[in-house]
């Protein structure tokens, strides 16, 4: 694959192009990450002119239908949106549960939209790099409202919130119970959360949520305004829509006034690359097979008391470092 | 200083040999290093029979005259009480603002118990490594209730939080406003949420602020029992302290009982090996001299986005091994 004209197509808007662009990030073959790097290099100048939202909540809270009525308006703003699908427990290929084009029906036909259904299988670098590489991708193919959803239940929630500039949990109304398949914790990292299904015979009852959890935040939070970050949608009437998108807009203004986003990601692309660097490092010293029976016997002495970790980790690493030098 | 004389004296139980083998391991010096690990390699093996508790509040929250009641508590029981402060921002060396024996009166003229206050400076190895190998020299010389004290404003508490058996957070009645001072976060972490000054004029906003709080951590947490979490206490008539002892001990026997503590235990072992590893490696990395312009120049490419983070980690990599391989 050529990247230079791959990445001629992503520039003026190919949402082919686009699609076979997140395809090659992707893939774990050496030669196609080689091909990758360099399309990445070309297109990283044209990346960071987006907001980025993540937008997480448990199966059945209405994600899908919001993400349909939310981008819509998003388009009839003049935007061009983008929506992808964070899923590490997904294993099906075509079809799979988040980004399933047939999940948003109105977005899917729209040529303003881009919608990647989670991939399946292991990734290279993990969801953090392969989410953020499809972030820059979309950048470059000039979506500039970019969607992570992610389905708040798994271990990829921080990561994703790290990477976006704001961080919507839809939550079902009715107390408690409706939480019981997030992650704990998963609250905290919201900036808006949106209480769903407010109409009908739950209209009520998403009222009386909405009250709760801006009770709860006030009170475990500080310096946080949650009369405004709580806030009410109906699928059926679509009543909330627009207050939400008016308050994501608000605040993407109030970051990017304040170059708090540049800011914000010129440092979150420094503490990518020293976790790459990290990480590339502990898994050359993995990798090594010779020193495999060494560890292992490091790892069992530190859990049965007899060496510290500090002791065992530099152990550790003095064969690692006499190995790299005899080669 | 020899290791094994200091070794055989803290097995004793001797106080001062805890506090000189304290000393010891938050030394940077290379020759004390060597000695604290010896140290540590001896003592090892008769760890881990203790709870470990975390205890966090802000300051003015009560913290010391709690610890101070709830230690001669424990100690009522046949305990044996080692009190351990983390306040990375103290700069104090004598007398620091946590741990300040003069903070908890009774507790420090009990022959049981052993209050270590706040260390000033930088600590090889960061606070996380100095705290766990602080529990470890507690537990050696048999202490079986160790509290380990942080002000839940800074980066430690979560280090902490997954270093200890029970976390207990602190927080003075009125609603949100004393959480002011309190890392947004840090109520996720606690096991326990006591809620202080329950007695005079206060009673009544204290046993709000506990129902509020219990309503809340029912709201954002799933399958914990709220009204067993959050507490109340009073200094004042000491109401409170045994509810709480009786709470933190039934937790503990139910964690031992179900091996779940010993499992714990040996995954935070293995955790901290690879931490150590990593932060090893990373460290090599940056003390080579030589490669401190290609990193910066990496860098400065990472946050120009003309490079991605994976790729500028790659050849940071390759130019850290090319130079290991030269030596």
């Amino acid at each position: 694959m050529d990247a230079s004209a791959l990445a001629a197509q992503l520039r003026s808007g190919d949402r082919r192009a686009l699609a076979r662009a997140i395809t090659l990030i992707e893939s774990t073959r050496a030669d196609h990450r080689d091909a990758a790097e360099a399309l990445l290099a070309a297109v990283l100048p044209a990346t960071g002119k987006s907001l980025r939202l993540g937008i997480s909540g448990a199966p059945g809270v209405g994600k899908s239908t919001f993400i349909d009525a939310f981008g819509m308006r998003l388009i009839a703003a003049g935007h061009r949106v983008a929506v992808l699908a964070v899923d590490p427990s997904s294993k099906r290929g075509g079809g799979a549960i988040l980004g399933d084009k047939t999940r948003m029906p109105t977005l899917a036909q729209c040529s303003e939209a881009f919608i990647r259904p989670s991939p399946a299988g292991r990734m290279l670098g993990g969801v953090a790099r392969r989410t953020q590489e499809a972030v820059w991708l979309a950048e470059a193919a000039g979506f500039d409202r970019i969607i992570v959803e992610t389905v708040g239940v798994g271990q990829s929630e921080t990561d994703v919130a790290a990477m976006v500039d704001l961080f919507l949990l839809l939550i079902a109304p009715g107390g408690g119970d409706e939480l019981q398949g997030l992650k704990r914790g998963i609250v905290e990292l919201a900036d808006v959360v949106i209480v769903t299904k407010a109409d009908g015979d739950l209209a009520a009852a998403a009222g009386r949520a909405a009250a709760e959890y801006r009770h709860a935040l006030r009170l475990l939070r500080r310096g946080q305004d949650a009369d405004r970050m709580v806030m009410t949608v109906s699928a059926l009437t679509n009543s909330g829509v627009d207050a939400i998108r008016d308050r994501v807009e608000a605040a993407s203004q109030s970051l990017a006034d304040q170059g708090a986003l540049e800011r914000r990601r010129q440092a979150q692309a420094e503490a990518a690359l020293w976790r790459e660097i990290g990480e590339g490092l502990i898994e050359a010293l993995k990798d090594d097979a010779a020193l495999a029976p060494r560890l292992a016997a490091l790892e069992a002495e530190v859990a049965g008391r007899t060496r510290t970790p500090a002791a065992a980790a530099r152990l550790a690493l003095a064969a690692f470092f006499e190995r790299k030098r005899r080669r």
